[in-house]
C-alpha cells in the first residue's frame, strides 16, 4: 500500500496514518472469517464519509460496504463458512447481540449502536473499522453472508447495501402480488427497488422527474412510468398506490407523493436524511403513513441473497479499477452511473 | 327561530337566509330518523367553519356534530331505531356506500366524499346540511348511533367527535394492555385519548408543554406526565413509546416526539392539518412512522359508545346555554375549557 493508492481511496491521510492502518488491520479471532475481497460496490455513503459531509468521519477512511469475496480462513468457532466459499459483507460488522433489535434479527437498529463496516468503533481491536476498498477483511461470522454461486458475482456486491435497503421495506410492508407499487427516483437504490418489486409480483410504476429514464425503467421491470412533474399524470394516479418506496436522497417536496397513496398506505423513505415538510391534512384525510427504513438485518439480507439466486437478480453495474475511484465519485455525485460502480479489487494489486 | 338565536350560532346570516334555512329543513324520508336534540358539543371545527378559517364555508352555517337526542319518529324502512330511543349523530350524515372505504365501514374516507353533518352537500334536498345547534335533526339511519342509557348523557355528546377521533387510531394501531402510550396535548381530544388508552390497559404518559396540567392529567388516567420542554425528561423517555397520539391542533415541531418512539412505532396526528417538518433520518434510524387519522367510521363509533357504556366513560364537560355560544367560542380559542363545552338545547326554546 502506498500513497498513490490512498489517494485513490479519496481519503485524507498521510504516512503516519497509513502505519496506524497497518497496525489496526484485524487478525482473525475465533469467531472470525477472513475474506479475500473480489469486488466492492461504491455507495454514495462512501463519498459522504470520505468528504465528512455528515461530520464525525475518522481518518484514515477506508470506505466500502458492498463487499464480495472468498473465504481465506476461518476461526475455530466458525462452522457456517469454509475456505473458498463465496461470501458477502454489507454495512455492519458487529452489534450488541442482546438488545431487542438484535434479538429480532434487526441488527441495523441495535439499541447500543451497530458497528459500521467502516468508520465504526472496533470493539475487538480499538480504533475504528476499515471497509471494503481493500484486499482483505476480517469479519465476525454473524455478519458474513452466503452468496449464491449461480449469480454474476460482480453485480452481487451492490445487493449488500442498495439491494437490502430496498428489499427490507418491500418485505416489512408486505408488498405482494398485484399490489401497485411506486418506486420514486431511479438511481442505485431505485433500480433495485424496481427489480425486487417486479420479482415480488407487484405492478411497478417508476416515478421520476426525468422522462428520459422511461425506457430504462421498463427494461428493469417497471410496468409504467409516471413523470412527477406532470400534474395531469399525477392526478390520474392519485390515491391509487398500495406502497411507495421513496429513494430520493435529497430534500424534496413529499406532498405530491402522499397524494398518490391509497387509504392506509405507506410511503417509506430510504434515502432522504434531510428535513422534509408535509401537510398534516394529507396524512389525516386518508389514514396514510410516512415511514423510514434503514438497510436491513442479517437474516433478511441472507433471505434477499437467496431470493436473488432463485430469481437471477443482480445490480446493473459499471466496473472500475481502484485507480479510477475519484472519477467514479464525481460521476456518482452527478448521477452519471447505471446504476452502481463496482471496484475490481484485483486492481489494488496492480 | 329568530335573529337573536342566529347571532348565537355565530353564523353570518340574514332574514332571507333564515327563510331558506326553514325551507331546507329536511323532512323524514323512508330511511330517516327524526331526532329531538338534547345536547350538542362544541368542537373547534365549528368555530373554524363559522369563521370560514378553512375557506368554503356556506352560509348560513348551523354548526354542531356532537349530537345527542331522542328519536321522535322513524321512516318506514327503519327497524334499528324506535321512538324515544337515545341516539347520537357525529361528524357525518351520508356517504356513497359503494366505494371500498364505505364497504370497509370507514365512511369518513369515502372516496366520493362523505357528507359532513353541517356544511356538507345535501344529496336528498339539495343545498347544504345543517348541524346540531338546532332543535331537531333528520338523519339517515345508517349514520345514527345507539347511545347506552347508563351514561351521563351530557358527557356523551363529545364522544361523537373528540371521542371517536382518539378511539379510532388507538384501535387501528392496536394499542393494548401494557403498551406505553403517549398522548400529546391535553385538550378536548387529548383528555379523551388519556381516558381511552387507560381503559385499554396501556401505561399512559401525558406529554405536555404545561406543568400545570399534571394533576388533571393524572385524574383523567395518566400514569405519568412528561414535560416536553424539559430536555432531560425527554431524553429519559427516548425510544420508549409503543404509540404516540398527537392531538396538537396547530403547527409544531414533531421531531422531539419522533425521538420518543420505539423502533417500528407510530405517531398518529389527529389535530394538525398544517405543514409540519420532520427530519427524514429520525424515521429511517428506527423504522418509525408518522401517520394521520380522521374521526372514525360508523361501526367503530358504535363500538366506542358500547365500550364507554361498559367502562362508564364520558367526556369532561362544561354546560352552556345556546345564548352563551360566542363566549364559549372565545374560551375554546384560548384553550380555556375542561374539556368540552356542551350546549343544552333546551335553551334554544327559552
Amino acid at each position: 500500500m502506498n500513497s498513490t493508492e490512498v489517494k485513490a481511496f479519496g481519503a485524507k491521510t498521510n504516512t503516519a496514518d497509513l502505519e496506524q492502518l497497518q497496525i489496526n488491520r484485524r487478525e482473525a479471532l475465533a469467531d472470525d472469517v477472513e475474506i479475500d475481497i473480489l469486488y466492492c460496490g461504491v455507495c454514495h455513503s462512501d463519498i459522504h464519509t470520505v468528504r465528512n459531509d455528515w461530520g464525525g468521519s475518522k481518518y484514515p477512511v477506508v470506505p466500502g460496504h458492498e463487499i464480495i469475496g472468498r473465504v481465506i480462513s476461518v476461526g475455530e468457532n466458525v462452522s457456517k463458512f469454509k475456505e473458498g466459499q463465496l461470501v458477502g459483507v454489507g454495512c455492519m460488522v458487529d452489534s450488541c447481540q442482546h438488545c431487542q433489535s438484535c434479538k429480532d434479527g434487526l441488527e441495523q437498529y441495535c439499541e447500543n449502536g451497530m458497528v459500521g463496516t467502516y468508520n465504526g468503533k472496533d470493539e475487538h481491536l480499538g480504533g475504528h473499522t476499515f471497509g471494503g476498498y481493500s484486499e482483505k477483511i476480517v469479519v465476525d461470522q454473524k455478519f458474513v453472508l452466503n452468496v449464491p454461486e449461480n449469480l454474476d458475482t460482480k453485480g452481487v456486491a451492490p445487493l449488500l447495501c442498495a439491494g437490502i435497503t430496498t428489499w427490507s421495506p418491500l418485505r416489512n410492508w408486505n408488498v405482494k402480488e398485484g399490489d401497485k407499487v411506486g418506486v420514486i427516483g431511479l438511481g442505485g437504490l431505485g433500480h433495485m427497488g424496481i427489480k425486487f418489486a417486479h420479482a415480488l409480483g407487484a405492478k411497478v410504476v417508476m416515478i421520476t422527474t426525468s422522462p428520459g429514464k422511461s425506457e430504462d425503467a421498463k427494461r428493469l421491470g417497471a410496468d409504467e412510468v409516471l413523470i412527477s412533474k406532470d400534474e395531469e399524470q399525477m392526478a390520474e394516479h392519485a390515491g391509487s398506490f398500495d406502497f411507495l418506496l421513496n429513494t430520493v436522497p435529497v430534500k424534496h417536496d413529499i406532498n405530491p407523493y402522499i397524494g398518490l397513496l391509497k387509504r392506509d398506505a405507506t410511503m417509506v423513505l430510504v434515502g432522504a436524511i434531510e428535513p422534509l415538510e408535509f401537510h398534516g391534512g394529507g396524512l389525516i384525510m386518508g389514514r396514510k403513513s410516512v415511514a423510514g427504513s434503514l438497510i436491513g438485518g442479517i437474516k433478511e439480507t441472507q433471505e434477499m441473497l437467496d431470493f436473488c439466486g432463485e430469481h437471477d437478480i443482480v445490480s446493473d453495474i459499471e466496473m472500475i479499477d481502484m485507480q479510477n475511484i475519484n472519477e467514479a465519485y464525481d460521476r456518482v455525485t452527478s448521477n452519471d452511473v447505471k446504476y452502481r460502480f463496482v471496484i475490481d479489487m484485483q486492481s489494488l494489486k496492480n
